[in-house]
């Protein structure tokens, strides 16, 4: 994503403006549906925030996703208006944003943008409200996204590293201690829209496959900490979403069976797609599964990025302070 | 349970025999409806084996309770025959059984047998079979007790502490390390049949429910990994099982309630009842919930029998060795 502005250059802590970085985010986490999700180091959005005398929100996009900049239905200001209907004074935010997260790619773009905000936000306000007062804030954003007031990407963009949303209402985030993990993400370039991949899920499943995925999700939370890679890899199987989800992803089947066999521990769809993650225990290995990422969707003639990371245990960072 | 024999002058170390006692276990666990279990220290089943110049399985009841000797239809028996299976050589066994833990009480009477037996045999055998190879055989006394081969009362009852059976087929057994807790069980003489609990459960749940389910389970994973008994508390809530079952348990409700306001973390049904379990931090507390349980049972003139005990780290126990 080309700048539009330098934004070093516009500005520096002098301007007591606040500068951070907001990861992009994995929901679901493949047997977590809507509980689970995890903070990477890669892609995050650049954000800017600052007081200005106009009460309410001022957004300026500093990239060229010509995402609205109407505070209602920004999904930044959305989550910044939140915030403001708990604050007795009269404040005015101007927020400018550069995303490099692109819009519906599945890892967390709205999410960024909102818990990036919020975050930032409460620094000017020397940090008046708590993580959990950010989740529900940033909430709103996911609304304006798409429809539904999610956290299982806004709790690890703001909390870092792995989190459980054990409930959304009452709210109760359980940050999980995750041992070293490398991130392979590919991200095909079609668009599955968030309200379609929803409405393809079936409202009832079968107990016997709900049994198998909470099996699956205790196994998957009992190793992260433990730390043990297997009982990881072998919990990370859905029987619920991804074999109605991943038909809308192309060469699914093929770069999950290809990751595996380069060493991957397991993965599956990145949120609701189209991204695909693979989780490794070293580099090389995320490598490898990257390179098998790259010849199947060449073998398609399908374009797409990739990212090898590792997850984020900060979550939003502070830049310059 | 008065004994029939005095087994302390029947058997001895120096006959060659193995003595063992057996444990009571709590499947499900609230949120972990087929896939957790945890043992306790108290009730416990009595049993004794050696090798015998009959090839074969022998069962010598030492209780009252009647239950069939013949090796297929006991399911102590079903277990070792399942063991005699993988055993090349002719070998006889002789099991004799002093069950403490009622049938049909819902904590584990059936599991005690079937790994009490194996457990014990094995230890004649040398060890020569890992506790994966004992819970497998163990379940075929479960088939025959319910006619499902499950594992969440047999898993615990071998391993000890609380276990997570994140897959039956293929056998995944993790144990979980979890913190001090104090039980409190109470048996209303009352007759619920597994089979009868089993048939009651809706085969299509809500996917919405089966979400809220897995984030409970998840929490209380992460809640006795991470000793935060306040988190295990917020996760005990099982939106699934217990509003169908407990009907079946007379003063179900109003146990569960009275038995928080004394300070419990949470609690349910013990496996499909009629048994309820109560978790708390400390021994008053546990006290004070048994308690409760007296006055509701007492007021609806229901004969009951109540525990006080704490998680079984070890399972299964040789005595005398």
């Amino acid at each position: 994503m080309k700048l539009l502005f330098n934004t070093n250059f516009l500005y520096s802590p002098m301007d007591g403006v606040v500068a951070v970085h907001a990861p992009a985010t994995v929901a679901n986490m493949v047997c977590g549906f809507d509980v689970l999700g995890f903070a990477v180091k890669e892609p995050y959005d650049e954000m800017y925030i600052r007081f200005t005398d106009k009460p309410g929100v001022t957004i300026i996009n500093l990239d060229a996703y010509n995402l609205p900049t109407e505070p209602e239905l920004n999904v930044a200001g959305a989550a910044l208006l939140a915030m403001l209907e708990e604050i007795p004074e009269p404040i005015g935010f101007e927020l400018s944003i550069c995303k490099h997260i692109k819009p519906g790619s599945g890892v967390g773009s709205s999410a960024a943008s909102s818990a990036g905000a919020v975050v930032a936000a409460n620094r000017l306000l020397n940090d008046r409200f708590s993580k959990q007062d950010l989740v529900r804030f940033a909430m709103n954003g996911e609304k304006v996204a798409s429809g539904v007031k999610h956290a299982d990407n806004i709790a690890p963009c703001i909390y870092g590293g792995v989190t459980l949303i054990r409930s959304i209402f009452p709210l109760d985030i359980v940050p999980l201690t995750a041992p070293e993990l490398y991130v392979t993400i590919v991200h095909p370039q079609i668009e599955v829209r968030t309200a379609d991949a929803r409405s393809i899920l079936k409202q009832q499943v079968l107990l016997k496959d709900a049994i198998r995925q909470w099996g699956n999700i205790a196994g998957l939370v009992a190793g992260l900490l433990q730390k043990d890679y297997a009982l990881i890899g072998r919990s990370l199987e859905d029987v619920l979403i991804e074999p109605v989800r991943s038909i809308l992803i192309p060469g699914f089947d093929q770069i999950k069976q290809l990751s595996k066999e380069a060493g991957a521990l397991g993965g599956g769809i990145s949120g609701s797609g189209p991204s695909i993650f693979m989780l490794s225990k070293d580099e090389a290995t995320a490598k490898a599964v990257e390179q098998q990422m790259h010849s199947v969707y060449e073998s398609l003639s399908l374009d797409h990025h990739t990212y090898v990371t590792t997850i984020n245990d900060t979550g939003v960072r502070f830049v310059n302070q």
